[in-house]
C-alpha cells in the first residue's frame, strides 16, 4: 500500500495572446508540473512564469516536450527521423531548464506530450530518441509515462521511470485507457473520481468498465489542466487522497 | 601589445533543407563559434551538429541569440517588451547549452545576432534584457560585442565583456564601422585584411577610411561565415596573425 | 445625418487549440467581419470556418492582415522593408480570399491589424506597402481605417476608403483616441456606449473627455471581439442604433 | 505519338536569407513552374518574385502546396485530419494565386509537394482533401501528379489531370520509380537523360532497370530545380526534345 501519491498536470500551455487553463489555480493543487517547452505550446514568457510559479510553491517541474507542431498542439504524429526527434527534444529540455535555473529551481523529470506520448509507448525509434535526449542532457532525469516501450527502454538504460494513471479516464479490462471516442471514456463525477484516486493510491487498482478490478501501478495521477472544471476535479482528487491518509507529494 | 587574439564566426545558420556557410571549414580556422539558437536560424539538428563539430576541435562555443524572426534572419528590429526579450534570450541560451552539454562541451559566452546586436549597443531596455537573461542563466557567461550600452551594463553587473573588431570592414575616424551602404565599407583584398588584423592585434589600431589611425580595442576578430570566399579570408587572417607571432586562441 | 451604420469586429483570431472570442455570437451582431489571415492569428481551419459563418449570415468579409508575428499577436512593430510588407500583405489577402471563394462569398475590404494598423496611419512606406498590395490584388477592395496617411494615400490611388470609430473608447479634443494607458480610456457602461454610437451615427460626433463635442466621421463602428462582455456591448450598440432608426448594414 | 511535351520544375523554394536553386536559370528552360506556397518553403517575397519571373517569360504557374513543415521541407508525413489538410491547401492556393494576380498571370494547376505528393497517391482521405481544396477554389485548376488514387479521384470529380514522369530517375518493371535508397535510382548521364526524355515523349515509354520497355504515360517531364547541375540537365532534356521535333510547351 502506498502512503504517498504525486499529482501531475500539463501546464504552461498558453501562447502569446492565447491563454489555456488556470495554471495558478492548478499549481495550488498539484505536486508536479509538466511544463510546455515551446514546440506545441508555451511562449518564452509563459514558460518562464510557469516555472517561477511552480518554483515559488515548491511544485516539482518536468519538461513536457512535443513534436514541433504549434498549430496542431502536438497532437498529430509526424514522421521525424530519430536524429531529428532527439535533437528536437534536447533543445526543449534546455529551454525549459533555462527557465528553471532562472527561477532557482531544477527540472527533475520529463513527460512527453500528446502524439509523442502515445507514440513512444510503442515505437522503439521514437522512444529511443526521447530517452537518448534525456540521457544526453542529464542522466538524473526521470521519465513519467503510463508505461510501454519507452518505459522499458528508459529503465534498461538506467533512467528512473515513474508511472502515471488518469483520474478522469475509464480503463478497460486490459488496463489500458478506453479511447476518448467511446462513451463513458471520460469520468466527470467528483465522487467517482474521489473513490478511484484513493483506490489507485491504496491498492494500485482501478475498476474497469466491465466492473472487474484491474491492477494499474501508478506513482503519479494525472489531472488535466485545460478547463476550470478540471481544477475543481483536481481539488477533489487531492482532498480525497488526503482524507484517506495518503500524503500528496512530488516524486523524489 | 597583445600576444593572443581570438577569431570568431557566426555558425550553425543552416535551417532544415537550407544550408548556409561552410561550417566545417570555418571551424578549422576560428577559435570561437557563435552558434545560432533557433530564433533566426539553426534547426535542432544543425545546432547540435555544430556544437559537436566545435567541441571536437576544442573551439569555444557561444550562444548567438536573436529576435524571433526566422524569415527575416533576425535582421529586423522588433518592438519586444523587456520581459519578452529576456525570456526569449533565456530559452535560446538553454537550447544551445543543451546541445553543448550533449557534446560534452560548455557554452562560455554570448554574442547577440543581427538587429539585436545593433540595438543593444544603444537601447538600455533591450541591453538590460540581454544582460538579465545571461545573469539569470549563468553569471559566468561572458558577453562578446563591439561595445556600447550593453557592454557598459554587462561590466557594471559583474559580467565579463570581450570586445570584437571586424576583419573585413572599414572604420571611420570615430572608430565606428562604415555603413555597408557606403562604397568601400567591405574589404575583400586578402593582403589588406592580413595587415589590418595584425595591426589590430598588435596595436589595437585600424587605419580609418580617411587614413588616420584609430584605436579599436578588440579581444576577438570577427570573420563572417556565410560565403566560401570568407573561409579563405579567415584563413588569411589567421595565417597573418600567426606569422606575426600572435597566438590565435579562444578567450579564456 | 446618416441613416445607416456598419458594425465591424475582429474575428477568426483563434489558433489551433487556442480559442479567442465568441465568433458565432459576434457574427449575429456585426455587419462586417475583419478576419485574421494567419500572420497574427487564424489557422487555416479557423479562417475557413469564420468565412463560412460570415457568409451564411450575409456578413461582409474583410481581410485583417498583420505583421508576421504569431507569438506577439501582431501587436509589435517590425522593421520590414516595403517589398517584404507588400508581399506579406498580398499573400494574406490571397489566403483569406481563397476561404471566401470556398464559402461562396467575396472579400470586400481590408482592415490592417494591430501594430500595422497604427503604423500605416503615420508611416508613408508601410502605408504604401499596404495600399500597393491591395491594388495589386484587386482595385475594387475598400480600406477600413480610422484615417491618417494610409487613408489619404488609398484615396489618392483610387481605392475606396471607409472610416471607423470605436464604440468603447474615449476620444480627446483632437479627435484621437485616448491611449489605453490613461484612466477612462475604455468605456464599459452600456448606456454610455448606446448614446455614443447613436451620436456617432446621427451627428458624426463624440463627446471628448473634456466634454467638448468633436467631429468624428465614421462609416463603421468597431466593436471588439475578444471577450464575452464585448458581445453584449456589441448587442447594446446595435440595439441602440436600431432604436434610433439607424439601419445597421454592411458598407457597400 | 506526342508532338508536344511540358517540362516542369519545383521553384520558389528559397526562404528569407536562405536560397535554393537557380530559379532564374531554370525558368529559361521549363514551361511550367511549380511554385512553393510558404508551407514547406517560399517566403512572400520569394513567392511573388518567382511568379513575376515566370509570368514575364510566359511560363505556366502551378501551386506546389505542402504539409505545414518548414523545418522538414514538407518531406515528413503528418497526421492531419481531412478538414485541416483541405483548409491548409486552400490557403496555399490563395496565397500563390494572389502573387499570380499581382504579376498579371494566373495559377493554372496544382502539383502537391514532397510527403503530400507521395501520400495522396495512395491515401484516399488526403487525396480527397487536396481535390476538395482545388475544387473549392477553382474547378478549372488541373492536377499534375504521377498517378495514383488522387489522379483517379480528381478525374472522377471532373478536374483535368496531367501526368508526369521524371527525367533523372530510374523506373522499375512495374512502371514505378526505383526508390532513391537503391543504387542507380538517380540518372545523371546527360546522354542517357536525352534519350530517355525523347523516348518518353515519342513513345510514352521508359527503359526499366531490368532492360524491359515499360509504358509511362506523361504529359509533362519533371526536372528538379535544386542544384546548378540540374539546370544543365534540364537544358539537355529540352534540347533533346526539340532536336527530336517535339515542341516543348506548357500544358493547356
Amino acid at each position: 500500500m502506498n502512503r504517498t501519491m504525486d499529482l501531475n498536470a500539463d501546464l504552461g500551455e498558453s501562447y502569446g495572446a492565447w491563454s489555456m487553463g488556470d495554471d495558478e489555480a492548478m499549481l495550488d493543487v498539484v505536486t508536479s508540473a509538466n511544463i510546455a517547452c515551446g514546440f506545441h505550446a508555451g511562449d518564452p514568457v509563459t514558460i518562464r512564469r510557469t516555472c517561477e510559479s511552480a518554483a515559488r510553491r515548491g511544485v516539482a517541474i518536468g519538461a513536457h516536450p512535443s513534436y514541433p507542431d504549434l498549430v496542431g498542439f502536438g497532437r498529430r504524429e509526424m514522421a521525424m527521423s530519430r536524429d531529428e526527434l532527439e535533437a528536437a527534444v534536447l533543445v526543449q529540455l534546455g529551454a525549459l531548464d533555462a527557465c528553471c535555473r532562472a527561477a532557482g529551481a531544477r527540472m527533475s523529470y520529463v513527460k512527453p506530450h500528446g502524439a509523442l506520448y502515445h507514440r513512444v509507448a510503442h515505437d522503439p525509434e521514437h522512444a529511443s530518441a526521447l530517452v537518448g535526449a534525456m540521457r544526453a542532457y542529464d542522466e538524473g532525469l526521470a521519465l513519467l509515462v503510463a508505461g510501454g516501450v519507452v518505459a522499458d527502454l528508459a529503465r534498461a538504460t538506467g533512467l528512473r521511470v515513474f508511472t502515471e494513471a488518469f483520474a478522469d479516464r475509464a480503463y478497460g479490462q486490459d488496463g489500458l485507457l478506453v479511447p476518448r471516442s467511446q462513451p463513458g471514456s471520460v469520468i466527470t463525477d467528483p465522487e467517482l473520481i474521489a473513490s478511484r484516486v484513493v483506490l489507485l493510491a491504496r491498492d494500485q487498482t482501478v475498476i474497469a468498465v466491465d466492473g472487474t478490478r484491474v491492477r494499474v501501478a501508478a506513482d503519479s495521477i494525472c489531472v488535466h489542466g485545460d478547463t476550470p472544471g478540471t481544477v475543481e476535479l483536481a481539488r477533489v482528487a487531492r482532498a480525497a487522497l488526503e482524507s484517506a491518509g495518503i500524503e500528496v507529494r512530488a516524486l523524489a
